[in-house]
């Protein structure tokens, strides 16, 4: 496989880190590839802007931020404003419609999605937010089986919440599967 | 200051990651520092053996990764044995009395702590181990004020359990105030 390299930006609060540290873990205990996951708070984690990096490899990950993401996930239009310019050739933009507005040009699939309205219409709950956000990018980059995502929700997640967690979850695949067939 | 580089290593489900997410925050939002915060899994994590590191400083942090730790807790005897090694000369090498037997010889401060059973005794949920652990590393270093370890609580824990893991919190301060006046 290609080394995949992927940043998760927004704002503190909308759950990126734990959706980070998901991803890495499913892809480590699920599919017996390597993942490192980081992240580094300055001025900016006061401010508002967080980041989390993950990266997936099946070979030795040696130096765990990222420095160009094949996948850039921006969750607030800061983030957008402050990450958009790395993105590597070729890769992958996801933004929410609710938060983020794209309006620059880069070389990379751009996908919008409405994943904030969606949930907060079926769900009602915006803490799986993030949840959704990782079933959507699961169905578009192919990474790693959504069952691998499912069995690292059922084995963290507290089981009151866990039926809304995979809730959100499938909502993003079905938004990522609708998108393919435009 | 001086930059201080720790090390949390443990097996997957002690919460070594969540110890490490909550000291970086509380070193960003509520003391004004920076913070990086990182974990790389590969063959040993499905093995069992799980780490996580925090650097924390008053200047940028380049390298979220840690060589040589200032404070390594080792929470399972095969992450003391994988890890002892690596402890910065004049360091703090914290294990747990019920997890750890610590048989070799390093330059640095060994503090071997009943946390686990301690937490075991007084509330009887093994969950919030790494709260107490978290406490106890706070007064042992004065890295952080313990009041800054409780608001990151206030702001990530749910509802129902933050009156225990208030508790664990305080018992670790204790164990490590009455290791001090020896």
């Amino acid at each position: 496989m290609e080394r995949c390299r992927i940043i998760f930006s927004g704002s503190g609060g909308q759950g990126i880190i734990t959706a980070a540290i998901i991803l890495a873990e499913a892809a480590v205990l699920c599919e017996g590839l390597n993942a490192a996951q980081s992240q580094s708070y300055g001025p900016e984690a006061r401010g508002g802007t967080s980041r989390s990096d993950v990266i997936i490899a099946d070979t030795e990950i040696r130096f765990p931020k990222v420095t160009q993401p094949n996948v850039l996930v921006c969750l607030t239009q800061d983030a957008y404003n402050k990450y958009f310019g790395l993105i590597r050739p070729g890769g992958l933009l996801l933004t929410d419609s609710h938060y983020v507005k794209q309006e620059k040009n880069v070389d990379a699939r751009q996908v919008e999605l409405g994943m904030y309205r969606k949930v907060m219409d079926e769900i009602g709950r915006p803490v799986v937010f993030n949840i959704c956000m990782l079933g959507a990018l699961t169905g578009l980059t192919q990474l790693i089986k959504p069952q691998s995502i499912m069995k690292v929700l059922e084995r963290r997640i507290p089981a009151g919440i866990l039926e809304v967690n995979k809730q959100a979850l499938k909502i993003g695949l079905e938004m990522a599967e609708h998108l393919d067939r435009l």
